[in-house]
């Protein structure tokens, strides 16, 4: 049995995530996706909660084939323990997938096998394209699963959104 | 549909936990379990690390009809916005439950519906007796499912936990 | 112009505070009421919120001559910067008072005045009384000013301190 | 009996929050200022303690009718249980008051009536150029009420944000 | 080239620890001694800042043979963590010594080597007696190295830990 | 006996700092290493962890006539306890040596002798400086001492810092 780790703040979880979930559904038997920056939430680039985006994740998912763990994991702003903050929240696993240079590093340096994928990239502008076509009433929906639109809708993401876009602190 | 909410610290998940889980499975149609405490570990009183949690739980309920989710919920140490934490880590749900005094009490003030059952008491007493027979060489797999089992002899539990029951804290 | 500081937890503030205020009052122009681990609540020995303690000292004093400051104090869990959080949470002072032998030692060790009433020990002891007697259904009422009794009573106080004195932990 | 809660960093307080208090007076009978990045100070855009700021509310305000709170509220640096930490800390209220797009949508939420003013945006102008105009020895004073001019003087403000306007960091 | 690392509270720095040392310097080249609960100070447990235990530790061995390093280590309180975090602030280290069974378990599950002796007991039992001794004004200075019995004295050590032996927490 | 506290980050240790010492030894008998931001490593600005920056300080020093102490500051984000944090860190001092607005201003609040040095501006550049060639495949060895070269080659500094530059956050 082989189980995989991938970690994203998944703001949301979109079709690039989705496709990617596929292509490691080929090398592993399980997947976690660990949820970055799990405890931010209502900022521009971490709109939604980590409830919300476990259900994104689960809701997305319900048709594969492997089996999938929908961890949140918080920031612990140290990123000398983060891999050990990593393990302990997260079920044992073999490999870890990401293309971020410093999850990379850290996990390399703690002797982690880890797989990149020119895919990554992909995902990345594509989460900060699907937060700004959202903030600007774009067409958002078919960059994402249909589960999504359905929970961002439920919970009014659109609104809260575009209401936090004009605001970069608490108070004054 | 309903969902419900579930909090323990599950050290480990054992019978009475899936028990009850039986119970709130006529209630609901989705059971969030919130694993409390998710930040400790090593412990007597907590041995297990939120990843070993989440396999227990996720194993043991399997063969489940309803579906379930578990939810590591890192301690924040502050009771008057801990509803707040949980609801923010947590898929919403419509229904609390919980025997614990100050779990209903901060739920109540908070507004939310919150159930109890005659089951809970045992279900506390039985997670304290099932880390004492673990450290003491006892009959410890009669109370746990057979999932458990196969989680706690992989994970070398049972050695770690007689381990540190011989210790109260780091250093001297 | 003589500001004092005076330290305390306030759960809640009761005869023997307002007793200590008022013999404060002889040496001092304006008086700052530290209110104590502000960011605690819910618990046996810590029951009200900050917000909650802001409202009995002010609706208590309201009619001392001397200018009052009721200024939350969060917890820091380190002796050693206990001085320095203090300082800058309340307006400036010239006078510490204390009874509590930790915080007289950390004052006199940072070179501020303080000083000590017998009074104070009457004090401790009167806090403990008030909460033993809210949690059995005792007279409480006469321990405390009238200003607290009515705040009690809107926030549905002794129903909360009742039933967290049932319970230790968040979960399981 | 209506209690309003205003939230600020009063960085420092000046003439447009006194106008902000002036004009909600007209709808509550009590007003709790609730002073946000307590914790905050000796930086460009935070330069003062929450003990200095305290006394420049308190002692602004001193000859206005209504009965006023100045409360301290430290940073929690997560948006999700923002309001629980501001509710304990602060006097129970009926209505909050922000011109902030995130203040607003976390009050809103929460369930919690906000109301905006016009008046608002000129206020958060009107901090950043008074801290301008100490950093470069302009005509500050004229811009804040006559008791904050004191305060500033006796702690040294002009020298202190002079000083740090310099710098952004801690060490090397 | 081989380093240990030594880990303890040092409250204070007594003959059991030098001892220690003395016997750990026949397997290493160099030693790292990392100070445990280094935020920790002014209270019966843990009276001595991390700042007057590196004085302790470095007057007390500077004429050992072997390169020393006193290295604080602030808690973390997450056992999960821990090792890492010892780690990320220590030059790196070849073996550990401990007799804590809890930092031994967490040593062993993070794959490093680890050495128990029978002194260590005796150790620990020392570091309470001699902070018993201190509050009792019992002859202490005969547990400890010379350079520990100035430093004590010039920090008014004794004084202090009787101050705070009657106290148990801030405020009230 | 005079004992001096040079704070710094030391990413890395540099020629410029190794020469600041040499000018405070003039001052002083001893001298503190403050290193600052601790706690912070694998990022651009601070790659370094404090156990490699303390064998870096350590290294280097070795031939230096005066006593010094390589001491982890971990960052508290309170300017306002900064200082007693420090102190608490730190063996007991007399002069702080910094050329940094904002360090200056807090050490002055707090009463401390602080010296500056035209000096201390140069070793600012020299760090981002030696930092920037490291990134670059520059000449970066002629800038540090030759310990800090070995160090850095032992660890695979270069390569960690060149993999790092190409990311800023974790996760997605």
């Amino acid at each position: 049995m082989t189980r995989g780790f991938y970690i994203g703040r998944f703001q949301p979880f979109h079709n690039g995530h989705r496709n990617m979930v596929e292509q490691i559904a080929d090398d592993v038997d399980e997947l976690v996706l660990g949820i970055g920056s799990a405890d931010d939430s209502h900022t521009t680039r971490n709109p939604f909660t980590a409830g919300e985006r476990i259900m994104m994740i689960t809701k997305s998912l319900v048709d594969f084939d492997i089996v999938t763990y929908a961890v949140p994991i918080e920031d612990l702003e140290r990123n000398s323990v983060w891999v050990s903050h990593v393990q302990s929240m997260s079920p044992d696993f073999d490999i870890a997938y990401s293309n971020n240079p410093l999850v990379i590093q850290l996990f390399r340096e703690a002797g982690i096998d880890v797989r990149q994928s020119p895919m990554f990239n992909r995902e990345v502008l594509e989460g900060t394209e699907v937060r700004e076509r959202m903030i600007t009433d774009g067409e958002w929906e078919p960059l994402v699963p249909e589960a999504v639109v359905e929970i961002v809708d439920e919970i009014g993401g659109i609104e809260r959104l575009q209401m936090i876009s004009g605001s970069d602190s608490n108070g004054e």
